[in-house]
């Protein structure tokens, strides 16, 4: 604990030296792979008038990966008007989520987001932040006033009627999330239909003690703000983003039936290695192994 | 290792002693809770014609119970001509597990199955063979003859384009299953269109080195054989169940382009524990947390 608060006071002094707390010092690399049909041919009169949810989900090559993505991307093809914005920590896009992400034929947006070097080397690594920062940019850029912004990981577990809840988020709406730290839940604590404080189970100092998971934001309450952001300070970046928002308690939009539903959980898969397979040159030359270890290396799931 | 084949030599004399080896020795309890809709009010004359896919869902109360479920099951939801049959290791079903049942819609039947006891202090505990074998016993009896049947774990990820490849099984069909041991990955071996031998880094003796995942079977032809059964021995399940069909490695379908690609994942989700959360007697009396201390009671999240 001790060793966490002056891990953020070092960290927050690099930055403060540099400009806001955990805004970058080094540059960032965007990098624009492609997008999918903005529009669902079959789109009714009703739908077209729902607002956009634009998911932004960072990943990451590993083992699990297309895994989660393919998991993931199914839950989102069974929801209304929604637009998957997928941001890879890498140099450049992987043919294989992109060919996922054609297939699902669900609204999309590839990246390719890097995390600055610097951050690699840190105590604690700010994961996700440069993924969900450029994400950001694109919705602030791209994204419809009266659309919604939510960030789900790629492993976590939502279910669907969340989309519903979160629809027509206007400011920012909060929901509770399911296995998270010592009380197995973070949420909102709520008084008469307002939000006055949160049930978590590590403050650590925050003003907004929620978990990725756990708000959706309009997006025209987002393009109001003079600068938003998200810092890369691993353990504030929720509160560091809904701060940048100038949000306060009484503006909270509370979903989930006063927020006492959970329905959205983080959950986290067990990691596996990831291993070099090197067949050796007398085996398997005549059936299929060869095949599959070589679409195993195009899936990430060995080097 | 040899720990290990000690172990297994040792439980299959105790069954050998009573009956044929991992068959029960004590009483196992079925308790057959409720079914949905067998047919889709919506089914197509073209849908209607389709085999049944049979899938066989073992769960027991966890934190995690629920958002496993609700992700798989939605999942599910996206297949035609799916029956789900969910078998809980516990004397009762749950009501959450019935409500979200029927919420989702789909044709399914719901089992309490709970693991004989003597099994529970064993060492390599056969999780969730109680299950299966009662679900067995059911598609035995009520399965359509030209249905499908297919085993899933609730933390397993699955791409849905693998049900169409199991759709027409008559005999088992095969394919390579991700994230397996040694190997990240294990698959049959197919030359010339056929299964030889298997890829799989804990051969450990059995014939058929499969993951539960990684077949289904005809219901037909399992109706067809004198006593098809699943062991109770960790480990063993698998090459126990396939052994007691006859099959031979010449009768495997093979599915998934050449087993070359992976379409099924062995994920496993992290753990979280079990906590008692009793709010003090003051606190938060006149706001949501109790509320949401409750349902998440309900849904098995803590004690």
């Amino acid at each position: 604990m001790v060793g966490s608060l002056i891990y953020i006071f070092l960290t927050q002094m690099v930055h403060v030296i540099g400009s806001a707390p955990g805004e970058p010092i080094h540059p960032e690399v965007r990098k624009f792979c492609s997008s999918g049909p903005k529009w669902n041919i079959t789109l009714t009169a009703e739908e077209a008038r729902l607002p956009i949810i634009y998911v932004v989900t960072p990943t990451y090559r590993r083992p699990e990966m297309v895994a989660e993505l393919t998991r993931l991307g199914q839950t989102l093809t069974m929801v209304k008007r929604i637009h998957w914005l997928v941001a890879e920590d890498s140099p450049a896009c992987s043919p294989v989520i992109a060919s996922l992400l054609h297939r699902l034929g669900l609204p999309f947006t590839h990246l390719a987001t890097p995390m600055p070097e610097v951050y690699r080397r840190e105590r604690y690594v700010p994961r996700g932040v440069s993924n969900r920062r450029a994400a950001l940019q694109w919705v602030k850029e791209e994204g419809h006033d009266h659309g919604v912004l939510f960030f789900l990981d790629d492993d976590n577990a939502i279910d669907v009627r969340l989309f519903e809840e979160m629809r027509h988020t206007k400011t920012v709406s909060m929901w509770p999330v399911g296995l998270i730290g010592d009380y197995t839940v973070s949420s909102p604590v709520v008084r008469d239909g307002k939000v006055v404080s949160f049930y978590d189970g590590w403050p650590a100092g925050r003003k907004f003690q929620v978990d990725m998971a756990g708000f959706a934001v309009g997006v025209g309450y987002i393009k109001k703000q003079k600068r938003p952001t998200m810092p890369y300070i691993a353990g504030y970046e929720e509160d560091g983003f809904l701060k940048s928002l100038n949000l306060t308690l009484k503006d909270i939009e509370v979903r989930a039936n006063g927020c006492t539903e959970v329905l959205v959980w983080h959950t986290r898969t067990a990691k596996n290695p990831t291993r070099a397979i090197r067949l050796p040159p007398d085996k398997h030359t005549h059936d299929n192994i060869r095949g599959l270890v070589e679409n195993m290396k195009h899936m990430g799931m060995i080097k």
